[in-house]
């Protein structure tokens, strides 16, 4: 089984990393990691990513998983669209975490399906016609999406139960000792305080306005 | 805030993204990669990272943060204990993920320390001269511990409270939408089935098996 997880720079690094611990180790599987170029990819400040084949070279996947990151430079780039629309047609699975679904959603593959994305995007994925949900886990159809970030491991565990069946889902569950404690419970829109709320927003909007205003004058 | 990352061969890539998601997004924090060279580092089957900076060079970090993987390997080695003897008593916070911890025992950090580990290593970290404890998340004084692969997130999210304080940290929960939803509850040792339980030590078990076996033949 081939599966492929997709580098685009600025891309979020647990967004990949949480599917490729939770699917790696699966039975008969063959990891690819993904990319425009062969260059190291570039995830958060300091983390770059080799990968292992390019979209030009990689033609099949039986699991495409594509992370967030920023959206708007990807969307604007189109190359991890272009490759989506050559690939997913093969695919049993396309899947995604985070804003990953805005670059299905940009390759067509969400054309009137439900799906899920960042709690902060959720404008953007239904800008591009998809039908979008508050769900952390969405499955329609081959197509699973996951939440922001955290959510490609309870997406991914989903998945490996599709796959292999419950016990070894089970078991990789055990494996990467998945019994969260979080010391606080913020973790949804609905549940962080209101300051809270306002402080991720005006975060991600300064980084928003960041890339806008580096692409205005590149 | 120097923030150091310790790559090594083999080492569980979730173990070390889950707090490089949540701290090194952190105010000025400059997040540190380092590694014995500046060879990209294997983690599971696929994935290579890119090393900032190497252990020869850096002499200081604020933040220590080492993942776990296949300890034999590494306690064997010895690189990373040499330079976990040289950089923790810069640091104001040395922590592990999963058996990480052995790494940190090997260098004498855990002398008379409350420490925990992935669950199926216990009796190493025991044997290593650690205190261990069943908790998810450990601290005594500087040092944090977390138990096995995803339990990263919590320690860093703890972290980051002790850090930068209380709406900072659920302001990171928050960005990377850390409200879990296991499709199975069966992540830790006293929850999984016997069957699952079983199954993970087996693989885990042919794992230390062959690692021995390249290790006589190598």
């Amino acid at each position: 089984m081939d599966i492929a997880f997709v580098l685009y720079p600025n891309m979020t690094a647990l967004d990949l990393v949480g599917p490729y611990d939770v699917l790696s180790p699966g039975p008969d599987v063959t990891a690819h990691l993904v990319a425009a170029t062969p260059d190291p990819v570039l995830a958060g400040s300091a983390m770059r990513l080799v990968p292992t084949t390019t979209f030009d070279e990689l033609d099949h996947a039986d699991v495409i998983v594509v992370p967030g990151g920023e959206p708007y430079d990807v969307l604007a780039d189109g190359a991890v669209a272009a490759w989506l629309r050559k690939v997913h047609p093969t695919a049993t699975w396309t899947t995604s975490v985070c804003t990953g679904s805005t670059l299905l959603a940009s390759a067509g593959v969400l054309e009137g399906k439900r799906a899920t994305t960042h709690w902060a995007l959720r404008d953007l994925l239904a800008s591009l016609g998809a039908e979008v949900s508050t769900d952390r886990v969405v499955r329609d159809g081959s197509v699973l999406t996951a939440a922001g970030v955290s959510a490609g491991i309870d997406m991914a565990l989903t998945l490996a139960g599709i796959l292999w069946g419950d016990t070894v889902a089970q078991g990789i569950q055990l494996a990467i000792e998945y019994d969260p404690e979080p010391p606080y419970d913020s973790g949804s829109v609905e549940k962080a305080a209101p300051e809270v709320v306002d402080f991720v927003r005006g975060v991600i909007a300064s980084g928003f306005s960041a890339d806008k205003d580096e692409a205005a004058t590149a």
